[in-house]
């Protein structure tokens, strides 16, 4: 039995759930295993430490993806090899064959370098893909993925970050769900993410999918030490 | 008095509204004067031409823009001497010192026929913004209006296209707001209508706006011989 | 048993083969229909149009594809409604879900025509794909297909087009070989073809694949009237 | 009595009057509020700190701005959050609504880190332009601003840094003024400056301009403690 | 004795001398023989056909340079199969081998044809570079000529377009000399033209050039058939 | 007598071999004074730092080329005011007016680190061009140099780098040769090195060569203190 593995990375908690939290949901359904990988505790946004750690964990449980935490430090993440060796753990542990992470250009300093540091890590994977921020400053998507049957759960995913939603201009599920439809309507369907392909190799053939596969059972968000 | 003139150029009916109907609403709303030239007819579209050109009536006179059509053929037209004169002269007519027109690249040939002409006829203008239409291929704003003052307005415009609106997989009022709204959470502000600049002079101090502007009379969609 | 349903247009017989011909073998290894459009007979190249016909038709029963004409005349395509109508009608014919095209930047303007209908043609369908000639100018592909397995296939396909390998400056094998390595190594993969999608949307799960499939009998090169 | 408040932003003493001198007097003239938040104290160039400070002070009060100090260390600038907080209080005190900045590409470390931290800090403002410095590299402007009136004024302020005018080949007012006249060809006027936006909503209603306005006493060149 | 052969072409009278007529006075100071190729009589500018001409004649001679007319339709160009055959009898009767020609993007409809005629004609040459004309709409150069010692021969050559530098508003001495002291500072010399190639291959060892070479009797300029 | 002075810059041993071996031999044999930075001793790759230092100094010998080491540290370099002074020396001391270093867009820290601090430290050059590395992510060639007579040239100087070629995934001598192919078709040459300029002045009349000059002494690898 071949599953794709994904791999989602983001600087924050939350960001991950903006920028592909539909499409981790869609790769759930088709049999695919997931995992984020949040490289920072988002230690200086609104809400405690702890709190934001709980809210990440109720968000991946929603999304029935395991989560992983980088422990570097939010607002001070460089690109140095430090934070490739974190990212290169992650890609070889899940042996992921599809990554996520932030646009390049980006305000956040943190998600460039995020970006930065994974595209390094990434070197020698055939699909990484940038998944658009509010903070994304460019952003021209060719690629998309028909969220249309998740954006409820989107939606549900983000919610679990109430200290978010409730604090930062940057997080509003009103606008999550009307750029889902924009991009959507550039995509011919009606529910989209979008994505831009730092390389992306089509798999014609990709997953040999058992009939059985609908039953594996859910696995839980998981915090490895 | 000096008021600015605006000149939108589309090249069917409706594809102004869709592209900057709230921009030309908040135009009249600042006291300038407003000229739609719509190059064709629509005549390949769904409805018929006298029913589109009705519709394009009611919408220019929903906006308070007077409506001028440039008799050109629906899915013929070539950025040709002939179309840039019929743009010329709109321009001079209008002495228009803003001019909107369609983004450069876009897979509906019409569309990028009248924006060829429209920069060649417009080569001494100061302002040329190209708005986005549904058929746009590439597009990254940086230029924005902030509409959330008249997106009913141009929903409501937009909603005089019957024929299109009832008819067409690219006119879809849902879509327009979510991308009025996509737009203003990137130009930070509620809805928008985003711009291409192919020249912007950004003008200080533009409109000495008399206190009586609000007064002038709501001039009445025309159709010029 | 869903299918999926490919189409690739080129404007000149060999076009096809040069862009995406590898590609092509690897979407019938995996089961898909794919029909080819040549767009005209390549009347100005070396060869008469006849032998060119027979070598087109050789090179799609090569490729186990159907062969499909546009009846265009080579050097004098453009990209008005005529044309944009015989691609409709391909793509309407042949229920497309996936379209392969030449780039945009193209010194030939046959191609660039070529590809300026196809996207006004395709502009509901999700997936279009441009493909490098070797008159490209500019291209940066982000999405490849590994034609590893294939690589053999597209050579013998492209050599029955013996009257442009022998006598045209663009028509090489060695520097097929060579591109395909190159791009391969792009993608981290042995041997590719490279893409610039103008709009991909990733079906996560495409195709319920029968067990029986490889075993549908290939069905022969054909000339629609 | 609405205004606009300006911030310009540069790396060093003498990249303000470059890149957007003339402009800061054009919104002086239009009664708009400008402070220049010069980041470090060109401790690198040539000049003592002592000197630089003081043809800092002289420029400013020739174009009549307000002058405030980021007291960063000359090519020792990095984007973190120690800088993008020196940005974000000066936004706050001058509750900016135009902000100027370098352009992203340029050879220059501080005039690169200035840039990103800037667009960190402004991440919640309307209107960021960024302006043409020597060492930019890639720039092609959208936006200008018409500076005929203006342009001798920008000469002026620029030569209040005779250290740099006398000894920095960067530093050239004949180029200066060959490059107002080559982008005020290229937006249709006699001299300007040139900007790309990295977001501008365009008020079309900016500014109830009072007449009393030109009354208003010019306010002294200050340094903030 | 190997001389490079130069053709430089243009849309109309007075198109190549803005664009590279400094690069063509290098060229032959450097011993190089050089064409001009002027597709279309300008009969649409101000002047008379015959003035025009006799101008033309007057600049290439200042420039010492040939001159061939292509003799199209000024303002109906088109990139078709007999433009391209005009073009690429120029390049085969010159052996040409470096070829300047109008950037691609400009708002004049016969630049954009000439260039695309060119690029087609010129495909399988290994040195083609766009230069800039006031229409030129993008334009991010990156390669230079120095032609400092070679502006007043610019200028001369231009102003033998006497019925253009006084009637057209995009034809400005004053201006050239601006842009050319802009583009100057870019490439870090006094005066330059800026060009974007198309494909330019370096050659390292061009031209032995003989002594005697400054010693060939300047060949003048020359109307063919 | 003058010759071109040539300084090719690249992080870690075997990178400029592979981005411009050829060109380094053209140049040689052009009879130009090359030298090579080498900016890391490697550190982080296979191999131990004694081999690789060895490896280096065959493979400059095999180009007949001067070696220069830059003695910072693998993964760990930063485009700050140290890098560039290391840079600003060699540029000072070989008085280099030709200048080849990596492309900017690259997944390798190291690569981006010293591609800007080249261009800080080349801000007065006239001609820089960026190379590819396997590592880079975005790459449109616009200028190629052909190597058709030294691609074995630079496959030996690469081979002497046998810790890589064995270990690195990422170095593949018959890669290195496909991609000459693949750039040479671009190019209209057999085998061809290709760049992105960041400022190239075109020398038309470079450099007055000696008959003499291929009498030369062939000058030894060499390490300054």
């Amino acid at each position: 039995m071949m599953l794709r593995s994904v791999l989602a990375i983001g600087a924050h908690p939350d960001d991950i759930e903006l920028g592909c939290g539909g499409t981790l949901a869609a790769h759930r359904a088709a049999g695919d295993a997931v995992t984020m990988l949040v490289v920072t505790g988002g230690q200086n946004g609104p809400g405690s430490t702890a709190g934001r750690r709980a809210e990440a964990e109720a968000a991946a449980r929603n999304l029935d993806c395991l989560l992983r935490w980088g422990h570097l430090v939010d607002c001070a993440v460089t690109a140095d090899a430090g934070t490739i060796a974190v990212i290169e753990k992650a890609i070889r542990d899940t042996e992921a064959d599809v990554i996520y992470v932030h646009a390049p250009d980006d305000s956040h300093q943190d998600h460039r370098a995020v970006t930065a540091a994974t595209l390094s890590a990434a070197r020698h994977n055939r699909r990484v893909l940038h998944y658009r921020s509010p903070s994304t400053t460019r952003f021209e998507p060719t690629v998309y993925v028909d969220i249309s049957a998740h954006l409820d759960r989107k939606i549900d995913a983000l919610s679990c970050h109430r200290s978010q939603v409730e604090n930062s201009a940057m997080v509003d599920p009103e606008v999550v769900a009307a750029s889902a439809r924009h991009f959507g309507a550039q995509a011919r369907v009606r529910y989209a993410e979008a994505f831009t392909p730092a390389r992306f190799v089509w798999d014609l053939a990709p997953v040999p999918q058992m009939p059985l596969l609908t039953g594996i059972p859910a696995y839980p968000a998981r915090v490895p030490a």
